[in-house]
């Protein structure tokens, strides 16, 4: 048994010691499940009551005890008929033995608690070193919201107390470095039950963030020889019906707007509007490649229930591109575009992902050849480039091949970022075309690219990476100014005016607070600079330096204070 | 008679002679009405086969030897019974007849035509003194399209030749800068009937100037201190209910998008989600005003016979902003909405501009006292700006007054320009409410503001007032690189280059085409600097520059060229 796996047995054996917990404090529970899970383990129940957070010191008290008395964990096999009538007062274990498919059924027993389980478990309850309950959730009884909702109680098992510590310090973090949580604290954006669930009113200081962002993108992109187009938010269905998008993605499509007797739909992608455009002349083999891009707002549908921040909603502004080329063109362009993901990731603090290369699947438009010559094309860059990638094979849309880029965030958790699609279909229903040198006319291949997403999930991403402390050229207020008395504010108010006409987003924290707890508050919003000023920096025009960070930089003078903040917004950092 | 009356006696008398020569020409033709209108007039009629512009000659010359005969207009007045028998085959008279509440009906004839008309013509048809048939259209009879399609012809008459031809050179000009052709001439935006009427495709070289607007926009909204926001396309109608515009505005809106059982509609405002923003947080006093401005993208429902190119849509980017404030800060706010709208209209060509105060119409919300105070702190600001203004009595919005500002531009043609409108209602449906340094919560007032009024709207009006010839800053390409001969396309290339990395949007023609030919295209496409480079230039480090007037200036440094440019692009000229 692999080191995994035993600490597989031991999370799985955890659930049945819980199980048992609860069942001493509440004899008439009923149990669902309790499987192993990454990190830990759950057990649903339903109980007499619902359980609120107090409830988990109880039960992890009963837990401690069923450890440190050793009880063995036994394993029986009994006939299904047996296995009934022990399980008799448990309806879900009942339901569970009718759908097994052995006349044999497998029990497991420690102390006074049996489990219907096939297990593996550890020998006995000691085995279970460091475990803590972390929290609860309402569960559908087999994720069913027809059946009943039990009670979900979550918890985490490690080797050894040191492993659970560092895990439930990551935990900790992960729940400081919250989107939603940070999101709501600095004020970046909200979402309202009056608009809807999943869609995002994004406020002025995350709007500044999506505005910096968004005009970096576009200046990148020009450089690149991307020409940057508008389309439409709705379109009529036919349209959607030609694409295939009607057929494929009809789960993900919201409902038709009537207009004239005409159906019309809110645009999930925008490549169609792409293709309009380009179809508007004839394009000859001289015109290739042509870049659209666009920072264009899609809507799709997701269920309520994994809507999760900004990071999964309802209605998104891609960083979308579409790059109509000859099939000789491919991998130059599929380079064009990783070069400058890589540059956009690096920019942005990212510096650590990892590249899938994904495959022809099953069903598939285009011919065999077009797929090999394309997926050749893929591998070719990334082997050119240097670039480890894995293969990820059939993954393919059923389009085309694609390079997906997973980003790792500083907390190592992976997000989805860049992804280059080359797209066999379109162009064939569309009739994209172009005039060869032959002068007849050849279908285009069009590459589908995104290098932050979306706005909405990237903005997620970069809250979490850096904690909500933005690097200086992205945080909304990059200096506050802190005046130590009243009469020290108009000396503030022209250090504002100052870093203003620089270009550094300033302002004058000019309440009658304590000073103290305007430089805390002032860290607690992230404010990357504070300058400080009372009757020393009035008098010789200086001002005194602290960073977000706590650090004291001392006095000085306004030039310097300002070419400093002005040095790290260039560096971007 | 005024003057005016005079002209437009003359124009419904050329109507009559047109009639009579259609008359002579089609002697079954049915007759409908044929009015004096602006600078000219028309004639309805049925006509045994569809016209074409090619009949407008042989009309004119009917008319020219009716005008020439002299004939006098004689006025009768019939019975009901006679003026029926005399129209028996006339069935568009017979029905107006039937309408006329009076027994006496009046007739006039001239020639061999008769009409049944209140008058008043000329005494004889040598007083149309200068006339011409412009063009030919379809009408409904009664503009009703269940009644039968006539066939309209519309002439234009004046007082003397000269007035004539100044006006047909007017509208030879307008035809010429009409944005519907530039649009598709300069490659600016398309509209597919596979997306829908109305919907516009921002192509490359347009999405450019709208960048360019929006760049400028945004970067001086956030100087006036306001601050940028992003709301959703789609909100629950709901909240539409709330407002009131789903009552007021509901032939405005699309029909509504199911999701999960709630209905939503497609945005026809930003306002709502403005409110949302600020409602997030408790406001006091010492906040306000708060200014959020959005370059938002909104949905409005216009029947399909009125859409007009960029400047009547179905789908249009507002620059819009919502101020929320205290009563007491309505007349600043106002003043700096006036302050900025000016300095964009002169920012963008726009010198000549009319405004219009709107005042209590009717049905209004809010007290009069409400009224009173906000109509007079607007008329206020615009004294205090000694800004000459109409009064629109009665023509505010029901939930406040209103200044509107309607630019001319190079024609002549007024455009609806900027637009502040005071808002008593919204605030009162949502509480829009903030804490006072009383303490006690108290209703913000709501200013709604345009400068631009949409992006859409704003191009067509650039691009009728420049005639396409935009000015540098503005222009999708600012300067085409010549070369003579192919063996000088290396050094376009450098000079493209070193263009690029100043900032200019430059391009080489390298094609293989006779440079007289590159000129004329870089002329009709309107960009401004053309720098030719042959033998001498390549030597010298020199171009030779060429404007779009057709001004030769003569060879000059790479570096003088580039300054020069520059220059004109930092002047916004």
């Amino acid at each position: 048994m692999s080191k995994e796996e035993q600490l597989e047995t031991v999370r799985h054996s955890a659930a049945h010691v819980m199980a048992e917990a609860v069942q001493r404090l509440f004899p008439e529970a009923k149990f669902g499940i309790g499987p192993a899970i990454e990190n830990g383990f759950y057990y649903d129940f339903e109980l007499p009551r619902p359980l609120t957070p107090e409830d988990l010191p109880g039960i992890e008290s009963e837990m401690r005890e069923i450890i440190s008395a050793d009880l063995p964990f036994t394993k029986e096999e009994l006939s299904r008929e047996a296995a009934r009538s022990l399980f008799a007062s448990q309806p879900y274990k009942l339901e569970l033995i009718d759908e097994l498919s052995d006349d044999v059924v497998t029990i497991y027993k420690q102390g006074l608690f049996v489990d219907l389980c096939r297990g593996p478990h550890v020998a006995s309850t000691d085995a279970i070193k460091a475990f803590k309950l972390t929290h609860i959730a309402g569960a559908y009884w087999r994720g069913d919201e027809k059946r009943p909702m039990l009670q979900r109680i979550y918890g985490v098992a490690f080797d050894t107390q040191t492993d659970l510590d560092s895990h439930l310090a990551c935990l900790a973090e992960a729940a400081r470095r919250d989107h939603r949580k940070l999101g709501k604290e600095l004020d970046l954006y909200s979402i309202h039950e009056e608009i809807g669930p999943g869609l995002i009113c994004w406020h002025p200081k995350g709007a500044i963030i999506r505005q910096i962002v968004e005009d970096f993108w576009k200046a990148e992109h020009r450089k690149q020889g991307y020409d940057i187009v508008y389309t439409p938010h709705i379109a009529k269905i036919d349209l959607w019906k030609t694409s295939g998008h009607w057929d494929f993605y009809r789960n993900y499509l919201y409902s038709p707007i009537e207009v004239d007797e005409q159906q019309y739909i809110l645009k999930p992608m925008n490549c169609l509007g792409h293709i309009m455009i380009y179809q508007s002349q004839i394009r000859s083999y001289r015109d290739l490649p042509v870049r659209y891009a666009e920072l264009g707002t899609v809507y799709r549908y997701e269920r309520t229930g994994v809507l999760y921040g900004l990071a999964r909603v309802r209605g998104f502004t891609q960083d979308d591109a579409h790059i109509f080329c000859r099939s000789d063109q491919i991998e130059a362009e599929v380079a064009g575009v990783v070069k400058l993901a890589q540059f956009m990731m690096a920019t942005f603090g990212f510096h650590d992902y990892e590249l899938l290369l994904s495959t022809r699947p099953e069903k598939y438009a285009g011919t065999m050849e077009m797929w090999e010559q394309a997926t050749e094309s893929l591998k070719h860059v990334l082997d050119v480039l240097d670039l480890p990638y894995k293969i990820d094979p059939g993954e393919g849309v059923f389009y085309g091949p694609k390079i997906d880029i997973k980003l790792r965030d500083a907390l190592g958790h992976d997000w989805q970022g860049p992804t280059i699609q080359v797209d066999f279909n379109l162009p064939q229903r569309f009739n994209v075309n172009y005039v060869g040198d032959d002068g007849l006319e050849h279908t285009a291949t069009m590459i589908h690219r995104t290098v932050l997403g979306s706005m909405e999930r990237f903005l997620a991403c970069l809250i979490e990476h850096y904690g909500g402390a933005f690097p200086v050229w992205l945080s909304p207020v990059q200096a506050v100014v802190v005046p130590i008395a009243d009469r020290h504010v108009p000396y503030a108010q022209q250090v504002e005016r100052e870093l203003k006409q620089a270009g550094i987003r300033a302002q004058v924290d000019d309440r009658t607070e304590r000073m103290n707890l305007k430089i805390r508050q002032a860290q607690l919003a992230k404010i990357p600079y504070m300058l400080i000023v009372g009757d020393k920096e009035t008098a010789s025009s200086k001002v005194s330096v602290r960073l977000r960070s706590g650090e004291d930089l001392g006095s000085q003078s306004l030039a310097d204070a300002k070419s400093r903040i002005i040095t790290s917004v260039e560096a971007k950092v």
